[in-house]
């Protein structure tokens, strides 16, 4: 007997095809369409009925089964299982929800990224087929992580009770290799309490901006710039005053605010290195407005050249400076955290407000785990050993590029980082069709339209390469030349 | 050469002798009193002088370590290094850091909180005398979790790149295995989008609470009940209402507000169940005022006897509760992670809340290893096993109370739960002799006071034993039976 639930409708409403076919055979199940004891085809032949990935179909398998609305049996197959509980329908669902304020901010700021595509390609659907090349994705792979000794160092604590790891901003020695290590690579001399931990630098910009900016009031970003800081103004009600961004970084102004953003180590996402002159500027303006500057450290852990000018965190002789890192590009996929070195006077408010979300730090055994691994030395020779895979994956990309792309990007290389920013060298029409024909060439890559923040920039590429073979970085660029070569003349 | 860097400064000023110890030792580097190479003495000795225990003494080095102010020669001690950085000390402090009002908000609840005792007293400082009776410790024993079977299973995904993992609300699988369990064990039928996972249920109320509650807003909260939800409503600018509790539980009323959040299965701390009468006036209420009920299943995992009531949100026609729930009582110590399965009208604004602060979910691989490990059945297991267990100790408590302190305490004892709520049976004056006495027999337990909203309450107790052996439980209440007698007559 053939297969044959409908899914069309749950595609249309659900984000990822697996959630989709989930829903499709519970709707079926649940109405009788699929009646207990019916035997379901293998995930192979699934796959290859809804033309989606065999994991896809087994993903969905499993959730049915946690579930409990099928069952297997090894070497006998997958059957619809008696369906223990009627599904419930609410009967007079309730006319409306009322939203708080802020509620109703954070709802609308998510909707209109989604509207804009301030999500990658890469963040949405699935990603199935084999030859696509896709230069969108911003992070180390997983096979460039040591799983291995990774185990070895994390989770070997996670029995211990310790009164020391109820502090709310992390753990205590995690945040002491912190200290040391930025001591090391970046100069910054920091006393441990001083740092609080947050699970990943997003939550971090946005407790540190609820806490600082009221409703209506204005705070300064870069543009182009971090999304994810915008997103926190808007939330919270304030308002963005646009910074421009030149070849070398935010040109400082004297802007009507008492917070800015800024990513001087590596702009994001131009890669540009801010000038000695101008980080004096931006203290001399956060001096004269009695301002608190964040500054993030933004993809700058993996250093090819140069060496790196003082973070604004040194220069600052006021303590008006919140430093902030992460781990994200670092360690593997899953592992998210990020921390702040906060001025002392700003350190109890950072504290409060981190207890309040999160009285007990979630993902302690990775903070124990990673503390320790820095401790013995593994998390710097990991960050060297990255730093030299990179260094020549990036001359590859480059040289790629150079040879095959030459005529339409003009790439900003930085000394520092594992993502490469290109400004289009031709007119704004040529780069749609450009897209369009990459699309069909299947390679795909960040337009950076997501990161600028007002309407009247030039179009701009982020490019990440770093889980692609030098092969395959080739084949990417040549087929970004044949886009072209389509195009040109038309 | 003895060793005499004073302490007593930062004994007052840091909340951890390991950590008033670190700052000792490094002022002393940084001012020149500690050189360069000079031996420091071994961590037994170190604690002997200061009067802590080995373990904060060796944390303490374990810090100096990590911040490269000493090196450790295996077989030969620990020496002062050669200090790297100056430690920088800010010229012109900026005189005072302007927060918003949220986060006045946020560090005021934080102040009061720590005047008005709501930490419990397991909770600051250390422990390391042995012959000290906790009882005001309510957390499953590190012993008692099976480490050895979690850590086959989980952490077997870390290598996975998967894009399904990128979905805010938690790791899919999970969150189906969270609804397959809620549907056997609480009768409770969830479509698993419906679930949104938290680092903690403390974070799931803190973010609900802010996309429901306006400044100013009225919010119904359980009195004696949860501090968390107090400081949720105080954070966000509401004004708490004081619901009333009895022998049964919360008293419902027509309060004017829209919010409300009870604890119906096991109210937090007396235990008592609501009836369904009242759970169903509750729903009634939350017709007539349009309102979101936040029902919180708060430490009802181990069943002893009984079948439980069915819950709100199995009763609500109008899809106007959230149900929480949690499995911190359940795994390990440093494990976090709490769930509320949601109104479909609430969905899209708590996953948007929940994408703001966390746009990848942290302890992900943790999340991953619980729902494969539900999956397999391994968790239902262990929760079962310790039912058992913690069955038998509650009866080995409740005998040992009933032997040596019905003269003075009145047991609240519930179905479910792994603690005990007493209520004082003689007046106040002698209760609080009686604390005293106990501290004096170093037999210790959680004052309920820090749980009652208002002043007007009688003295209670809440007792927490699960980490104690029989023996230890009959000592305590035989200490307690001790300075009863001590205090009666007087």
């Amino acid at each position: 007997m053939e297969f044959t639930i409908p899914w069309e409708h749950y595609v249309a409403k659900y984000r990822y095809k697996y959630s989709a076919l989930y829903h499709a055979i519970r709707e079926g199940i649940l109405t009788g369409t699929l009646q207990s004891g019916r035997r379901l085809p293998a995930t192979r032949e699934l796959a290859r009925q809804y033309g989606i990935s065999r994991g896809s179909a087994a993903t969905a398998y499993d959730m049915l089964l946690a579930d409990g609305y099928i069952i297997t049996e090894i070497g006998r197959g997958t059957y619809v299982a008696v369906v223990r509980i009627e599904e419930k329908q609410a009967v007079h669902p309730s006319s409306e929800v009322s939203l708080s304020t802020w509620g109703k901010r954070v709802l609308e700021q998510q909707r209109r990224e989604e509207a804009g595509g301030l999500l990658t390609s890469s963040e949405t659907g699935e990603i199935h087929i084999e030859d696509q090349i896709r230069f969108d994705k911003g992070e180390m792979p997983a096979d460039d992580f040591p799983f291995a000794e990774w185990r070895k160092v994390a989770f070997s604590k996670m029995e211990d009770e310790d009164s020391a790891v109820t502090d709310p901003a992390g753990d205590v020695l995690l945040r002491a290799a912190i200290a040391g290590h930025l001591g090391l690579s970046r100069g910054i001399a920091v006393d441990p309490d001083l740092i609080v931990l947050f699970s990943g630098s997003m939550q971090g910009i946005a407790l540190l901006t609820q806490i600082l900016l009221n409703e209506s009031e204005k705070a300064v970003i870069e543009n182009p710039g971090y999304p994810g800081f915008l997103q926190a103004i808007r939330v919270n009600g304030g308002v963005p005053i646009f910074a421009s961004v030149d070849e070398a970084g935010i040109i400082p102004e004297d802007w009507d605010a008492s917070l800015l953003y800024v990513t001087p180590s590596r702009h994001f996402p131009t890669g540009a290195v801010l000038p000695l002159s101008r980080r004096q500027e931006l203290l001399a303006w956060a001096h004269k407005r009695n301002a608190i500057i964040i500054e993030d450290s933004y993809d700058s852990d993996f250093r090819f050249r140069g060496r790196p000018i003082e973070p604004l965190k040194v220069l600052d002789s006021e303590d008006r400076v919140i430093y902030m890192g992460s781990f994200s590009k670092t360690m593997y996929p899953g592992f998210r955290l990020g921390y702040a070195v906060l001025p002392r006077g700003l350190l109890q408010a950072a504290r409060a407000v981190k207890s309040f979300y999160d009285p007990f730090p979630p993902g302690l055994n990775e903070q124990r785990g990673l503390g320790e691994w820095m401790r013995r030395g593994g998390y710097a020779k990991h960050v060297r050993k990255l730093t030299r895979l990179y260094g020549s994956k990036l001359h590859v990309f480059v040289e790629a590029m150079e040879t095959y792309t030459d005529d339409f990007f003009e790439l900003h290389v930085g000394d520092a980082g594992i993502r490469v920013y290109a400004i289009w060298k031709q007119n704004r029409e040529k780069y749609v069709q450009f897209m369009d024909k990459c699309k069909q060439n299947e390679v795909y890559f960040t337009d950076s339209a997501i990161y600028q923040m007002t309407e009247d920039h030039k179009p701009a590429v982020y490019f990440g390469y770093v889980h692609l073979t030098d092969e395959r970085i080739r084949e990417g660029a040549r087929r970004m030349a044949a886009a072209w070569e389509e195009i040109r003349n038309r």
